[in-house]
């Protein structure tokens, strides 16, 4: 990729991101009657559904606040985000102080708080808000409050649904990615709020999960559920293959290694277990997408069975949004860290086939769920799951590696410099 | 229908049922090894994960039993009614009576007794396997148990989940239609185990519930989720249809007040509101299969919106097995009660596209999951959720409906004498 070229594709992520996914959620989800975020929205932007969830009000709390930070901030970004965390802290706790699952359109709360990530989200939002430019006295609250979540965050997360949970741990141990994932993306958060040596124990702890027990060299190929000794349980919970989060999973873990590897004393090497280079991580991408790029009618697939059994997801053909975007983060950032064409190759691929599905030329923003050949299978802008957070991050990470590129002298990161 | 069309009908369906569903099961699910049965089965049989699922050992128990009173006990039914019975008599329940939701291979408990249907199938098991005429000495236990569950049940039934409940019902007190629904198809299996002034007061409430709440002449349309007055809550899930599902309530709903309702000093219409007819419960499958019909690819939808806004169910395009048994039945027997031919129509066209689609000549049984256009988009034949019930279930009951046109001198069931 030239120079130019990166230059190009950063203009493009950030006119994506300006002028097609941030004014949609800006004009139709703040919620100014009743606070906080309205994200059931239908293709043109009406809503089908008032109902807040707070993973969803967290996510866009922190892409508001976020975009202050990548591109200064504005009255109406700044106003937005205080509409939300507002809304969360009026009503989004529980007595204990984990948030909710979700709450109705003024607050009344319907789901118990059995969702650890609706704490991370939420966390992550406070966190990014406190962060604001000349808000920081006003709204010392959130930084606090953020915080309160992040220790609360570590005292749960080995037990993570608490009284809530229906699994017999004793008989079948089983771990799941998603804690690891999360704790890489939330230690990229909390930069500066919390002390770098803890968010490195942090990193190091994901990164030896991720790498020791989840991804299998030898089988070549990221597993989501393992036993602590790195053996996976029997049948379709040991094969199961999810490509998007196992690429969303090394984009995280690369990029809080080689972040926090970069200040000047550090290096990425010291969190990574012994004899793991970024380049080694990178080939892990490679494995994931060759089983997970739908040869016959293009995309990336939802969910895989490692030795091609059977899945009881329905989902699992499907292309979903989220998976594509961190694929396009995944690949792209291999390539600034490698030079390796192969990861070039792949996250041209990966974007042409995002740009020709997902994006809605009609109404603005992206459909988020696709059949397995590229049609629209739901229509919806946002629900309960879709919200203001995926795309516009990744738009973000995107266009920052981009500047990189179109900066550096060089793709290349030499083993020496990096790790 | 002429009664030599219902006699064909009837030898096809008893053949489908004795010539290809029966013997996959028989050959490839019963665990000898460990017992139980195992239900994750690939297209061919072989097994893709050995995992036990006490929804699927129920009804596998009550499938094996009741074959034995519809075509005469044979012995390899009995042995393998047997081997399900006997885990789950010894593995099945957690402390306090209830079953877990799953257990492994050899018995240990994976997943608590958070689900009461696990309680509903594994009582119409054991009810039923108590039943099998040479048995009932030795396995009186069988039959008691099955009665300590269905008491068990009944007092259960309003707060289903206990601990594991996770809405918090005081700000959004909805109710769905699933606890009504098999409340009648217990009141079937239990017949002749409680006292008919039970079953009838039940099969009462659940019509009660499903007519005056569910069910919108108004709007014409079945609800799922309700409020205790019948207003509904707001945005999607107050919205949502689940065409198979109203199909196969509507229809367990008539089965049991026209079973009941036959024996001579009772009429049926006791246990209906007043004002309700067989007739009138009719209608309500033609709204259902009008919205639910895919009107472009064929087959029926498993969910949707009422206002055709978003749903946010993945699933919510694809056309699943237990759906089209289920709405065969269900046109099939309010053809029998009224004679009305649209829903003779309907019966042929839904028995053609299920036929059409679902049944593997390759390797024997039905796929369970296709895509909007009807191509497998999971080849399993079994799994945690799919099992063997719906399908021979249905085939008795169709080739029962079937018998009775075959013999009567016409189709209708006249008002003075059905209800």
């Amino acid at each position: 990729m030239t120079k130019s070229e990166a230059g190009a594709f950063r203009v493009e992520f950030e006119e994506e991101l300006l002028g097609n996914i941030v004014p949609f959620w800006e004009k139709y989800s703040p919620d100014r009657e009743a606070g906080g975020y309205i994200t059931c929205l239908d293709r043109d932007g009406s809503v089908f559904d008032t109902d807040k969830f707070l993973w969803m009000q967290g996510r866009e709390i922190w892409c508001f606040s976020r975009l202050c930070r990548s591109f200064g901030p504005r009255p109406e970004w700044i106003e937005a985000a205080r509409l939300g965390a507002d809304f969360i802290r009026k009503f989004g706790r529980a007595e204990g102080g984990d948030y909710y699952f979700s709450v109705d359109r003024v607050g009344r709360p319907l789901v118990q708080p059995y969702n650890i990530f609706s704490d991370c989200f939420c966390a992550a939002g406070l966190a990014e808000y406190g962060r604001i430019s000349g808000l920081a006295a006003a709204e010392a609250w959130a930084t606090e409050s953020a915080l309160e979540t992040w220790g609360r965050f570590q005292e749960r997360k080995s037990n993570p649904k608490g009284m809530w949970t229906k699994q017999i741990a004793e008989n079948r141990p089983q771990r799941a990615m998603a804690i690891s994932m999360t704790q890489l993306w939330l230690s990229e958060v909390f930069e500066g709020l919390v002390p770098d040596t803890e968010l490195e124990t942090l990193v190091a702890e994901s990164a030896r999960n991720i790498l020791t027990l989840h991804l299998d060299e030898g089988r070549r190929a990221v597993f989501e559920r393992v036993f602590a000794d790195g053996s996976r349980p029997q049948g379709m919970d040991g094969r199961l293959l999810s490509p998007g989060h196992a690429l969303e999973t090394l984009f995280l873990l690369l990029n809080a290694a080689s972040r926090l590897g970069r200040l000047p004393e550090k290096e990425a090497s010291r969190l990574l277990p012994a004899g793991w280079t970024p380049a080694r991580i990178c080939e892990a991408m490679l494995w994931t997408i060759e089983r997970g790029w739908d040869k016959e009618f293009g995309g990336i697939y939802y969910y895989r069975d490692y030795e091609n059994r059977p899945l009881d997801k329905l989902e699992s053909d499907m292309k979903l949004w989220w998976v594509h975007v961190e694929a396009l983060c995944a690949f792209l950032l291999a390539y600034r860290i490698t030079g390796d064409e192969r990861y070039e190759a792949w996250f041209r691929k990966v974007k042409d086939w995002t740009w020709g599905h997902f994006r809605d030329p009609g109404y603005g923003e992206w459909f988020g769920y696709l059949d397995r050949r590229g049609e629209p299978a739901l229509t919806l802008k946002g629900g309960k799951w879709k919200g203001m957070f995926h795309i516009p991050r990744a738009l973000m990470y995107l266009a920052d590696i981009c500047g990189q590129l179109e900066k550096e002298d060089s793709t290349l990161i030499l083993p020496g410099r990096f790790c």
